[in-house]
Protein backbone atom coordinates (compact mmCIF):
# COMPACT_ATOMS: atom_id res chain seq x y z
CA UNK A 1 0.00 0.00 0.00
CA UNK A 2 2.96 2.61 -0.58
CA UNK A 3 2.26 3.65 -4.20
CA UNK A 4 0.35 7.29 -4.44
CA UNK A 5 0.06 8.02 -7.93
CA UNK A 6 -2.56 6.61 -10.35
CA UNK A 7 -1.64 4.86 -12.71
CA UNK A 8 -1.97 6.34 -16.68
CA UNK A 9 -2.40 3.36 -18.40
CA UNK A 10 -5.54 2.96 -20.40
CA UNK A 11 -8.04 0.19 -18.12
CA UNK A 12 -11.06 -0.10 -20.17
CA UNK A 13 -11.41 -1.16 -23.88
CA UNK A 14 -14.16 0.25 -26.67
CA UNK A 15 -15.91 -3.25 -26.79
CA UNK A 16 -16.88 -3.00 -22.98
CA UNK A 17 -17.88 0.54 -23.38
CA UNK A 18 -20.14 -0.80 -26.00
CA UNK A 19 -21.76 -3.69 -23.80
CA UNK A 20 -21.96 -1.28 -21.02
CA UNK A 21 -24.19 1.34 -22.95
CA UNK A 22 -26.32 -1.04 -24.77
CA UNK A 23 -26.45 -3.74 -21.24
CA UNK A 24 -28.12 -0.21 -19.87
CA UNK A 25 -30.18 -0.35 -22.86
CA UNK A 26 -31.47 -3.38 -22.71
CA UNK A 27 -32.94 -2.81 -19.01
CA UNK A 28 -34.20 0.67 -19.97
CA UNK A 29 -36.26 -1.04 -23.00
CA UNK A 30 -37.80 -3.17 -20.13
CA UNK A 31 -38.87 -0.54 -18.14
CA UNK A 32 -40.45 0.64 -20.94
CA UNK A 33 -42.08 -2.45 -21.43
CA UNK A 34 -43.01 -2.65 -17.67
CA UNK A 35 -45.49 0.39 -18.48
CA UNK A 36 -49.25 0.52 -18.79
CA UNK A 37 -49.53 1.83 -22.58
CA UNK A 38 -51.77 4.97 -21.67
CA UNK A 39 -49.35 5.86 -18.69
CA UNK A 40 -46.36 5.83 -20.84
CA UNK A 41 -47.53 8.78 -22.27
CA UNK A 42 -49.00 10.99 -19.91
CA UNK A 43 -48.25 9.99 -16.41
CA UNK A 44 -45.80 12.05 -14.64
CA UNK A 45 -44.87 13.14 -10.90
CA UNK A 46 -43.89 16.41 -9.89
CA UNK A 47 -44.76 18.36 -13.13
CA UNK A 48 -42.19 16.28 -15.04
CA UNK A 49 -42.33 14.68 -18.23
CA UNK A 50 -43.86 11.62 -19.03
CA UNK A 51 -41.78 8.32 -19.41
CA UNK A 52 -42.45 8.34 -23.30
CA UNK A 53 -40.67 12.16 -23.77
CA UNK A 54 -37.73 10.58 -21.41
CA UNK A 55 -37.28 8.15 -23.89
CA UNK A 56 -37.39 10.08 -26.64
CA UNK A 57 -34.44 12.40 -25.63
CA UNK A 58 -32.73 8.75 -24.64
CA UNK A 59 -33.18 8.22 -28.34
CA UNK A 60 -32.22 11.34 -29.59
CA UNK A 61 -29.08 11.69 -28.08
CA UNK A 62 -27.89 7.78 -28.98
CA UNK A 63 -28.70 8.35 -32.68
CA UNK A 64 -27.31 12.09 -33.13
CA UNK A 65 -24.47 10.90 -30.44
CA UNK A 66 -23.54 7.17 -32.07
CA UNK A 67 -23.03 9.62 -35.87
CA UNK A 68 -21.48 12.63 -33.77
CA UNK A 69 -18.32 10.35 -31.21
CA UNK A 70 -17.84 8.48 -34.60
CA UNK A 71 -17.44 10.49 -37.19
CA UNK A 72 -17.93 14.03 -35.59
CA UNK A 73 -20.87 14.94 -37.40
CA UNK A 74 -23.55 15.49 -34.38
CA UNK A 75 -26.77 14.39 -37.11
CA UNK A 76 -28.22 11.18 -38.60
CA UNK A 77 -27.23 11.02 -42.30
CA UNK A 78 -30.74 12.11 -44.29
CA UNK A 79 -32.65 11.72 -40.76
CA UNK A 80 -33.49 15.66 -39.99
CA UNK A 81 -36.93 14.84 -38.33
CA UNK A 82 -34.19 13.08 -35.37
CA UNK A 83 -33.66 16.00 -33.28
CA UNK A 84 -34.60 17.47 -29.30
CA UNK A 85 -37.71 18.59 -30.78
CA UNK A 86 -38.62 15.33 -32.19
CA UNK A 87 -42.48 13.93 -30.40
CA UNK A 88 -42.74 10.23 -29.33
CA UNK A 89 -44.75 8.30 -31.45
CA UNK A 90 -48.54 7.49 -30.56
CA UNK A 91 -48.20 3.40 -29.59
CA UNK A 92 -45.56 2.04 -27.18
CA UNK A 93 -44.63 -0.53 -30.02
CA UNK A 94 -43.66 2.26 -32.59
CA UNK A 95 -41.41 3.40 -29.39
CA UNK A 96 -39.80 0.04 -28.46
CA UNK A 97 -39.56 -0.33 -32.76
CA UNK A 98 -37.61 2.87 -32.48
CA UNK A 99 -35.45 2.11 -29.73
CA UNK A 100 -34.49 -1.06 -31.53
CA UNK A 101 -33.62 0.58 -34.48
CA UNK A 102 -31.32 2.68 -32.19
CA UNK A 103 -30.32 -0.35 -30.91
CA UNK A 104 -28.74 -1.33 -34.91
CA UNK A 105 -27.22 2.40 -35.22
CA UNK A 106 -25.34 2.09 -32.01
CA UNK A 107 -23.59 -1.27 -33.01
CA UNK A 108 -23.17 -0.38 -37.00
CA UNK A 109 -21.30 2.94 -35.62
CA UNK A 110 -19.40 1.31 -33.20
CA UNK A 111 -16.43 0.31 -35.10
CA UNK A 112 -15.61 3.26 -36.51
CA UNK A 113 -14.85 4.66 -32.75
CA UNK A 114 -10.81 4.75 -32.05
CA UNK A 115 -8.74 4.70 -28.72
CA UNK A 116 -7.61 7.95 -30.19
CA UNK A 117 -10.67 9.82 -30.68
CA UNK A 118 -11.95 9.17 -26.85
CA UNK A 119 -9.53 12.11 -26.01
CA UNK A 120 -10.33 14.43 -28.45
CA UNK A 121 -12.39 17.54 -27.74
CA UNK A 122 -15.56 18.01 -30.17
CA UNK A 123 -18.60 20.07 -29.46
CA UNK A 124 -21.47 17.63 -29.06
CA UNK A 125 -24.50 18.18 -30.60
CA UNK A 126 -23.13 21.53 -32.06
CA UNK A 127 -23.31 22.64 -28.38
CA UNK A 128 -21.31 21.18 -25.50
CA UNK A 129 -17.48 20.75 -25.38
CA UNK A 130 -15.81 18.04 -23.93
CA UNK A 131 -13.73 15.06 -24.75
CA UNK A 132 -15.56 12.34 -26.87
CA UNK A 133 -14.97 10.05 -23.77
CA UNK A 134 -17.17 12.80 -21.18
CA UNK A 135 -19.50 12.49 -23.71
CA UNK A 136 -19.61 8.96 -23.88
CA UNK A 137 -20.52 8.46 -19.97
CA UNK A 138 -22.93 11.69 -20.52
CA UNK A 139 -25.38 9.47 -23.30
CA UNK A 140 -25.15 6.44 -20.70
CA UNK A 141 -25.59 8.27 -17.41
CA UNK A 142 -28.19 10.87 -18.95
CA UNK A 143 -30.18 7.55 -19.80
CA UNK A 144 -29.45 5.80 -16.19
CA UNK A 145 -30.56 9.52 -14.74
CA UNK A 146 -34.31 9.37 -16.53
CA UNK A 147 -34.67 5.91 -16.27
CA UNK A 148 -34.51 6.25 -12.27
CA UNK A 149 -37.30 8.59 -12.91
CA UNK A 150 -39.20 6.46 -14.54
CA UNK A 151 -38.88 3.88 -12.14
CA UNK A 152 -40.34 6.32 -9.54
CA UNK A 153 -43.25 6.79 -11.68
CA UNK A 154 -43.69 3.31 -11.90
CA UNK A 155 -43.74 2.61 -7.91
CA UNK A 156 -46.00 5.73 -7.97
CA UNK A 157 -48.63 3.90 -9.87
CA UNK A 158 -48.48 0.74 -7.66
CA UNK A 159 -46.02 -1.35 -10.46
CA UNK A 160 -42.76 -2.88 -9.44
CA UNK A 161 -40.14 -1.94 -12.31
CA UNK A 162 -37.48 -4.64 -13.24
CA UNK A 163 -34.58 -4.97 -10.97
CA UNK A 164 -31.83 -2.36 -11.53
CA UNK A 165 -28.89 -4.97 -11.39
CA UNK A 166 -30.23 -7.16 -13.83
CA UNK A 167 -29.61 -6.05 -17.54
CA UNK A 168 -29.00 -9.25 -19.34
CA UNK B 1 -16.55 3.87 -43.12
CA UNK B 2 -14.97 -0.12 -44.11
CA UNK B 3 -14.22 -0.85 -40.87
CA UNK B 4 -16.57 -2.93 -39.10
CA UNK B 5 -14.65 -4.58 -36.25
CA UNK B 6 -14.09 -2.92 -32.46
CA UNK B 7 -10.66 -1.81 -31.28
CA UNK B 8 -9.52 -3.90 -28.12
CA UNK B 9 -7.11 -1.18 -27.81
CA UNK B 10 -8.14 -0.19 -23.91
CA UNK B 11 -9.21 3.54 -24.16
CA UNK B 12 -9.82 5.14 -20.64
CA UNK B 13 -7.60 5.28 -17.90
CA UNK B 14 -8.08 5.06 -14.23
CA UNK B 15 -7.26 8.76 -13.74
CA UNK B 16 -10.55 9.25 -15.77
CA UNK B 17 -12.25 7.00 -13.64
CA UNK B 18 -11.82 8.17 -10.67
CA UNK B 19 -12.58 11.88 -12.24
CA UNK B 20 -15.85 10.31 -13.49
CA UNK B 21 -17.16 9.13 -10.05
CA UNK B 22 -15.70 11.91 -7.81
CA UNK B 23 -17.44 14.63 -10.74
CA UNK B 24 -21.14 12.16 -10.03
CA UNK B 25 -20.22 12.61 -6.05
CA UNK B 26 -19.49 16.13 -6.53
CA UNK B 27 -23.68 16.41 -7.79
CA UNK B 28 -25.20 14.35 -5.41
CA UNK B 29 -23.51 16.58 -2.44
CA UNK B 30 -25.45 19.29 -3.93
CA UNK B 31 -28.47 16.87 -4.10
CA UNK B 32 -27.73 16.40 -0.57
CA UNK B 33 -27.79 20.54 0.01
CA UNK B 34 -30.83 20.86 -1.61
CA UNK B 35 -32.83 19.28 0.38
CA UNK B 36 -35.19 20.84 3.19
CA UNK B 37 -33.67 18.96 6.63
CA UNK B 38 -36.42 17.37 7.46
CA UNK B 39 -37.84 16.25 3.98
CA UNK B 40 -34.14 14.57 3.92
CA UNK B 41 -35.08 11.83 6.61
CA UNK B 42 -38.14 11.50 5.85
CA UNK B 43 -39.96 12.21 2.47
CA UNK B 44 -40.67 9.74 -0.36
CA UNK B 45 -42.68 8.68 -3.45
CA UNK B 46 -44.11 5.56 -4.04
CA UNK B 47 -43.50 3.83 -0.76
CA UNK B 48 -39.61 4.07 -1.60
CA UNK B 49 -37.02 4.96 0.36
CA UNK B 50 -36.04 8.83 1.82
CA UNK B 51 -33.03 10.38 0.16
CA UNK B 52 -30.85 9.93 3.48
CA UNK B 53 -31.42 6.48 3.18
CA UNK B 54 -30.11 6.35 -0.55
CA UNK B 55 -27.38 8.06 0.37
CA UNK B 56 -26.31 5.58 3.42
CA UNK B 57 -26.22 2.76 0.47
CA UNK B 58 -23.96 4.91 -2.00
CA UNK B 59 -21.50 5.60 1.49
CA UNK B 60 -21.73 2.09 2.18
CA UNK B 61 -21.49 0.75 -1.64
CA UNK B 62 -18.20 3.58 -2.04
CA UNK B 63 -16.69 2.80 0.96
CA UNK B 64 -16.79 -1.22 1.08
CA UNK B 65 -15.96 -0.77 -2.71
CA UNK B 66 -13.47 1.37 -2.69
CA UNK B 67 -11.18 -0.79 -0.61
CA UNK B 68 -12.98 -3.62 -2.45
CA UNK B 69 -11.57 -3.36 -5.90
CA UNK B 70 -8.20 -2.20 -4.55
CA UNK B 71 -7.55 -4.57 -2.26
CA UNK B 72 -10.16 -7.35 -2.80
CA UNK B 73 -10.73 -7.02 0.94
CA UNK B 74 -14.59 -5.76 0.83
CA UNK B 75 -14.79 -4.64 4.63
CA UNK B 76 -13.60 -1.17 5.79
CA UNK B 77 -10.23 -1.74 8.67
CA UNK B 78 -11.37 -1.27 11.51
CA UNK B 79 -15.00 0.16 10.67
CA UNK B 80 -17.18 -3.02 11.40
CA UNK B 81 -20.26 -0.30 11.61
CA UNK B 82 -19.84 0.40 7.64
CA UNK B 83 -22.27 -1.90 6.29
CA UNK B 84 -25.91 -2.28 4.49
CA UNK B 85 -27.58 -1.92 7.55
CA UNK B 86 -26.10 1.22 8.81
CA UNK B 87 -28.88 3.76 9.40
CA UNK B 88 -28.42 7.65 8.52
CA UNK B 89 -27.27 9.99 11.10
CA UNK B 90 -29.67 12.26 12.47
CA UNK B 91 -28.61 15.49 11.03
CA UNK B 92 -27.89 16.36 7.19
CA UNK B 93 -24.32 18.27 8.29
CA UNK B 94 -23.28 15.04 9.65
CA UNK B 95 -24.39 13.14 6.95
CA UNK B 96 -22.65 15.49 4.80
CA UNK B 97 -19.29 14.93 6.64
CA UNK B 98 -19.58 11.74 6.23
CA UNK B 99 -19.95 12.30 2.49
CA UNK B 100 -17.00 14.02 2.63
CA UNK B 101 -14.80 11.37 4.29
CA UNK B 102 -15.98 9.07 2.10
CA UNK B 103 -14.53 11.25 -0.93
CA UNK B 104 -11.15 10.97 1.23
CA UNK B 105 -11.43 6.78 1.44
CA UNK B 106 -11.64 6.97 -2.73
CA UNK B 107 -9.06 9.35 -3.24
CA UNK B 108 -7.10 7.59 -0.64
CA UNK B 109 -7.26 3.91 -2.04
CA UNK B 110 -7.42 5.42 -5.99
CA UNK B 111 -3.37 4.64 -6.23
CA UNK B 112 -3.70 1.31 -4.93
CA UNK B 113 -5.71 0.14 -8.17
CA UNK B 114 -4.17 -1.28 -11.53
CA UNK B 115 -5.06 -1.88 -15.05
CA UNK B 116 -4.65 -5.32 -14.63
CA UNK B 117 -7.02 -5.52 -11.21
CA UNK B 118 -9.76 -3.90 -13.70
CA UNK B 119 -10.34 -7.25 -15.31
CA UNK B 120 -9.82 -9.45 -12.55
CA UNK B 121 -12.97 -11.05 -11.22
CA UNK B 122 -14.19 -10.71 -7.79
CA UNK B 123 -17.14 -11.19 -5.30
CA UNK B 124 -18.35 -7.92 -4.66
CA UNK B 125 -19.10 -7.22 -1.05
CA UNK B 126 -18.94 -11.05 -0.50
CA UNK B 127 -21.87 -11.75 -3.28
CA UNK B 128 -21.95 -10.55 -6.63
CA UNK B 129 -19.41 -11.91 -9.17
CA UNK B 130 -18.09 -9.49 -12.01
CA UNK B 131 -15.53 -7.98 -13.53
CA UNK B 132 -13.97 -5.09 -11.38
CA UNK B 133 -14.31 -2.86 -14.27
CA UNK B 134 -18.51 -3.96 -13.87
CA UNK B 135 -17.92 -3.27 -10.15
CA UNK B 136 -16.57 0.43 -11.17
CA UNK B 137 -19.77 0.94 -13.08
CA UNK B 138 -22.34 -0.23 -10.96
CA UNK B 139 -21.08 1.93 -7.98
CA UNK B 140 -21.13 4.95 -10.01
CA UNK B 141 -24.51 4.04 -12.16
CA UNK B 142 -26.31 3.28 -8.81
CA UNK B 143 -25.64 6.13 -7.02
CA UNK B 144 -27.05 8.18 -10.77
CA UNK B 145 -29.62 6.30 -10.27
CA UNK B 146 -30.50 6.80 -6.72
CA UNK B 147 -29.90 10.45 -7.15
CA UNK B 148 -32.14 10.72 -9.83
CA UNK B 149 -34.96 9.35 -7.64
CA UNK B 150 -33.71 12.55 -5.26
CA UNK B 151 -34.51 14.82 -8.21
CA UNK B 152 -38.01 13.10 -8.42
CA UNK B 153 -38.63 13.94 -4.38
CA UNK B 154 -37.37 17.43 -4.95
CA UNK B 155 -39.52 18.44 -7.91
CA UNK B 156 -42.91 16.67 -5.78
CA UNK B 157 -41.58 19.31 -3.43
CA UNK B 158 -41.68 21.74 -5.48
CA UNK B 159 -37.43 22.44 -5.10
CA UNK B 160 -35.57 23.13 -8.11
CA UNK B 161 -32.76 20.53 -7.98
CA UNK B 162 -29.09 21.23 -9.35
CA UNK B 163 -28.67 20.81 -12.90
CA UNK B 164 -27.65 17.27 -13.95
CA UNK B 165 -24.86 18.34 -16.77
CA UNK B 166 -23.08 20.11 -13.82
CA UNK B 167 -20.47 18.00 -11.98
CA UNK B 168 -17.67 20.75 -11.33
Amino acid sequence: MKNETISEEAAIDLKTLLDHWQEHRRLTRRVIEAYPEDKLFTFSVGGMRPFSQLVMEMITIAQLGAYGIATGNWTVPNRPEINFTMQPPATKAELLKFWDDTTEVINTMWPHMTVDRMSQIDKAFGSYDGTITWHYFYFVDNEIHHRAQAYVYLRALGIEPPPFWDRH
